[in-house]
């Protein structure tokens, strides 16, 4: 068994370089005892991968040059000295960028594809979907009758999240590019309205699809869009920094939010939060966004690329051309 | 009786300058059933009064043309014609920028002159004071044994805040601008540190004086000051933005807090809020602030500068040159 592996050989300046990472392949490693081997066949591509590969500590340990690319997935084992995982056990896992990886009993979850397909593991029911329920729910303190607003809403999190909140009985507003996305979350996902922030004035939108302000933004994108929400706020608001996407490949210092005095003049706040510290509250979150996947309330969005390992840095880049739809996967042969 | 007053002749540009208001006199008015005169002594000035004066609505309404200044003050009863309102009695109501000014039983509040002089009660006991109360307690969740940071630490809110936090336990670091404000802040009002910022390098001196990080921020002045202090915020700190001093008489687009995504990597929140929304506790909050004053725990500070109606262009500007150590009243004779 040939283990390929995508491992950073540079911090990027800016858009990842294909100079950027090292391909390689060497044999798959043996499970000791208590381990068992993980064949990965679809792994998660995630805007977050930008600041782990900055080099600069953010919200977790940056990726080393030379070490294999962090990355979350889902496999099947193909090996196990671990009497209560088998052969032919669907796992999910930190298994970075490679075609196999070794886990162990604390470092895995079991996934049911039972209940929905693997891909739908990694998006409405993953890390993705996740994030969106924490950050409406806990961050953002979502109340039905409420005006949401949210960026880079046909992406991973944001699809998920406008869903959660036209679910729970809010009026949504999703932001993002081009018309095609737009017309797929009002259409497909039931948002109540769409913003193309390709299109032009995005405050004057806002204005006419929220006039009585916005309560809840759960920004993914930071930049402009934020800066332009900021003026659209309702007293009391929150906003909930999920992400930045449009920033993470800056080669200059990026403006801050211009209008945040804003959130003195409306008594709102802004929230920055990281799923990982709701990791003890997953199930919560999991069983909620099962049961809302189960009754076709709620619809997961993957934007599946088949390839292989050695497609991964191609294929991160779709991510910030804003060439997904949805959670980004890749899926291995 | 003449009522000087002072009016709003055009919104500023930049600096107030003396054309931006119009000086008159006229006859002082009557009073009507249920009515009493005040005889204007002191005049609260304040920050906030430069977001009043430039048309546009942040969260009030602005002061138009032509409308007699909004100001707080404290002054005496002459003439009265409410049965439980005296000739003599000294009441604080929001009476603008004149000598003489009506009131009524629900737009005052009875002074005790007996707890302190009048001039502590336009400072540690008035608006200055609750807002470094509610700011610290209510926005920031402020607990015994965490780092607070303090910028416009020598401001009529921010010298009251640090002694609240000092008073409640924390590490107080103030940031003001000189040596002779940083020593007041340290030698009289019991600060941990204190900050130059005309010094130099405040990021450096913040990871000396808060090695654990910021738990607590109170905001005063925006602009570089508060993207300095995001970098060195502890995990779930509170930033609360009390104002923008540094911002106030800006002719162009002021920056935003670049570095506003540490709010993400330090699950932190930026708040904003306004002290009128905390009427209704208000009393609360003057009972605290009157107990720590009578036991000598809180030193009241204020910069008062004794003249005449007309004086109050002139002295509002000490606000935006620095010119004042506390809270800054106009006395009049």
């Amino acid at each position: 068994m040939t283990n390929a592996q995508i491992r950073l050989a540079a911090h990027p300046t800016g858009l990842p370089q294909p100079s950027d990472w090292d391909y390689s392949e060497q044999p798959a490693p043996e499970p000791g005892p208590g381990e068992f081997l993980v064949q990965v066949e679809h792994l998660s591509l995630d805007p977050a991968m930008r600041g782990w590969i900055s080099g600069v500590r953010t919200y977790v340990e940056p990726v080393k040059l030379g070490e294999v690319m962090r990355a979350g997935g889902i496999g099947r084992i193909v090996d196990s000295r671990h009497p209560d995982f088998a052969v032919g056990d669907t796992v999910s896992g930190p298994f970075g960028v490679q075609r196999y990886a070794l886990g162990r009993e604390d470092t895995v979850t079991r996934i049911d594809t039972s209940l929905a397909p693997a891909p739908t593991h990694l998006a409405a029911l993953g890390i993705a979907g996740m994030t969106a329920y924490f950050g409406l729910f806990d961050v953002g303190r979502l109340e039905p009758g409420q005006t949401v607003v949210i960026s880079g809403a046909a992406g991973a999190v944001g699809n998920v999240a406008g869903q959660i909140a036209r679910i729970n009985g809010c009026r949504v507003i999703g932001i993002a590019g081009g018309p095609e996305k737009c017309a797929h979350l009002v259409d497909d996902l039931g948002f109540d309205a769409a913003i193309d922030y390709k299109a032009g004035d995005i405050r004057a939108q806002l204005r006419t699809h929220a006039p009585g302000g916005v309560d809840i933004y759960l920004d993914n994108v930071g930049g402009t869009i934020l800066d332009d929400v900021l003026t659209c706020l309702a007293p009391g608001a929150r906003v909930v920094i999920s992400g930045a996407i449009s920033q993470y490949n800056a080669t200059q210092k990026t403006p801050g939010p211009a209008n945040y005095l804003q959130l003195l003049f409306k008594r709102a706040s802004m929230t920055g939060f990281v799923i990982f510290d709701y990791a003890h509250r997953y199930p919560e979150a999991q069983a909620k966004l099962a049961e809302w996947v189960s009754t076709g309330q709620l619809i997961s969005t993957e934007h599946i690329v088949e390839g292989d390992i050695k497609d991964f840095p191609e294929t991160l880049l779709t991510l910030f051309s804003g060439g997904n739809t949805g959670k980004l996967i890749l899926a291995l042969p």
